[in-house]
């Protein structure tokens, strides 16, 4: 039998396992202080549901469920937006977190997997850009306190895009095709964005309009009037224009805009098909190798689930992206033991006794262990040892009648006959 | 469009999400006291090593995946066994415990769902009867901490009703159809019991013996001695008999024991088929509707899975069980607000001294949050009052010029001019 775990999916065993549950309740710590309370939904949706909004290249990623309508959700957003639209009586704005797996039936690759975790901040209900600086001020934050420094927002509208598209004369309707193409800029470059755009039909001045948009330069103030000239009467352009500014100013009240640099990036595109407003990623400053955060505005995604139009907004932090950039620069710092001290029976008739002592660290709040194999003294001290538990308690025939134990410091050796609350204290952290 | 969440399966709004939430963090606190380190598999396995040994019943109810062999898990155990067989170099004993959702596609009841959370602690490689006890009590202070009173746990092991089997010259291949059925006792009584085994082709005296063996009473030591007769001889009665004495008699030297009764129930037999020796359930006090907790020891699952023979023991917690009961005793105690200030600009204008006032609050520690709506004073601190968040810091002309807050308490209306930090010190709970 095959035991190796589905392709692209992973076993956390508990080393790695303490390095993930460290990001997983920073990242909330940082939510709730933003006032983002704990949502969950189902893993599974059903499949219109899920596919409603996504573009093809998702839709095509779903894992889907035989003999049913259901699907493993791809993202979180799409459950939310689900969840929203058919619970009206929420009162607005609707804030929430939700840091949960997802799936993507796709290729895996180093550092992407088919089933991996997000951490997901979202305010729905508020059309104001007061919300975008909320969220990237909140997820530089959480950055912050994983010990990134010099992250890096890149923002871009899709409006501007979109009215880029206008300026050519090209329809709405290609607007994901194209997006789809220029979400590539930076993974296959220019010529690899326009020879995929030519295979889609676009012109030669087509695509070298589409890519002139994406390489105006400049300061974000140089770049934003650059685009106003260029996009000038097109589609919503002024609007997504304002909108940038609008978040510039807000971020820049935020302590977080003094840790994390912001500017405008005309090639930013996001993959997915339902946003409609701005949209953002984080890089990490050096390198700025992929993304550690993305999201945006999906304003007519609750409305295409039936509900009224109800603006919205999200970012995802990567928590992949996040734990294997950690892992790099912090090195393999090795599992923390899971107990503080192994309750050692110099022999099973000391067992009774023993445990009353295992009580009373447990009770003090200090994670604590027994023999459980019935073994020697020695190899029970072997077994702690290789674990990397710090202390030793040792119950034998004096400590029994004396209603003490001998804490051993296993690493210095050294040892004192103490009662078992007092060793609770003394090694309590 | 159908908006409902797929059949079973739920939306968790912040308000109740805060409860379940509350009970996650209490069992795992009590885990990582019992020196258990949290560990993740993925939710999907293949179905190969999904319904090796769970029993035709389960194995039906696995949601598969389409041109896969894969299938979301239906349990915790299961993926730890495949886990722990292919990473021999684990350190033995191994201990982890895992929160997390399974999924079983059966009909919907009652407290019943297609997607639900258990929480497992599970001890490999250990054959001591020590693990059973530690399991228990741990199981107990989570139920204790968790405000259970008067638990009751019952245990049993396939032992002895492998033995029974041998002992009505019922060959082992029948073993798992029997139990099957006989798990079906409390459901659906003596009688469902005995016709659905004459179903199965068992004969009248067969039956009455199986039920029999059930049905021996008295106090747990009367029932083993009860047991130690009709069972002599038989299979590993005497091995599985003295296993039950040794789980009582160590599982007295714990303090959980004062907390949760603990009796001999021979009719007990729990659904999976990949137990082996002593299994248990655990119950609330009154009513007894249904089990809170549930486990046993499982010596051959992890061999199945290639590896040298390796026992192993755990136990569930049945979160949702649990949820419905606090539920039901604390009635709907109403969601806890997500923030503890409102921060409240006056005018617009006054929104970038607000954004001060909110990030003092939030670097103090204080959940706070500020208008995003863009409304009015009295629009945002009617919200504040209906999202039941305590306290609002108004920010206007005078605060803005003396650098400070107005903190009202929007219970009781009380007001004072402070600094924002100040404010955010006499409001941190």
């Amino acid at each position: 039998m095959d035991l190796s775990t589905p392709r692209g999916m992973r076993d956390f065993l508990p080393g790695e396992m303490a390095a993930r549950e460290r990001v997983f309740s920073t990242v909330r710590r940082v939510y709730s202080l933003y006032g983002f309370p704990p949502m969950e939904t189902p893993a599974l949706e059903s499949v219109p549901v899920l596919t409603a909004k996504c573009g093809d290249d998702v839709a095509k990623q779903v894992f889907r469920v035989q003999d049913s309508d259901l699907g493993l959700r791809f993202d979180l957003t799409v459950p939310l937006a689900r969840a929203v639209a058919g619970n009206s009586s929420l009162a607005k704005p609707f804030k929430r977190c939700c840091v949960a797996r997802v799936w993507r039936r796709e290729e895996p690759q180093k550092g992407r997997f088919r089933e991996f975790w997000q951490a997901d901040a979202d305010i729905i209900g508020s059309a104001s850009m007061r919300c975008e600086a909320e969220l990237l001020a909140a997820a530089c934050d959480a950055l912050s306190a994983l010990g990134f420094t010099g992250a890096k927002i890149r923002v871009n509208s899709r409006k501007l895009l979109s009215a880029a598209m206008e300026k050519l004369g090209l329809p709405p309707e290609k607007e994901f095709a194209v997006f789809r193409s220029l979400d590539k800029l930076e993974k296959i470059g220019a010529e690899g964005v326009g020879k995929e755009l030519a295979g889609k039909g676009f012109s030669e001045a087509e695509i070298a309009g589409l890519l002139s948009f994406g390489e105006i330069r400049g300061s974000s103030a140089e770049k934003i009037s650059g685009a106003r000239e260029l996009l000038a009467g097109a589609g919503r352009a002024e609007e997504g224009l304002e909108e940038l500014e609008e978040i510039l100013s807000l971020f820049s009240g935020y302590a977080a805009s003094r840790a994390c640099g912001i500017e405008v990036d005309f090639a930013l595109v996001r993959g997915l098909d339902y946003y409609t407003g701005p949209i953002f990623e984080i890089s990490a400053g050096k390198g700025g190798v992929g993304s550690l955060a993305g999201g945006g505005r999906y304003d007519d995604l609750i409305a295409l689930y039936g509900a009224p139009p109800t603006p919205a907004v999200g970012i995802s932090l990567g928590i992949e992206r996040i734990l294997e950039l950690l892992k790099a620069q912090a090195g393999d710092s090795g599992a923390a033991p899971a107990s503080r001290v192994f309750v050692a029976p110099v022999k099973p008739e000391f067992y009774p006794c023993a445990l009353s002592a295992l009580q009373e660290f447990r009770a003090a709040g200090v994670p604590a262990e027994i023999d459980l194999m019935e073994r020697s003294l020695r190899k029970q001290l072997d077994y702690a040892n290789s674990s990397g538990i710090p202390f030793a308690a040792i119950v034998g025939e004096r400590e029994k009648k004396e209603g003490k134990v001998t804490l051993r410091n296993l690493e210095s050796g050294e040892e004192k006959l103490v009662s078992a609350s007092d060793a609770a204290k003394s090694i309590s952290t």
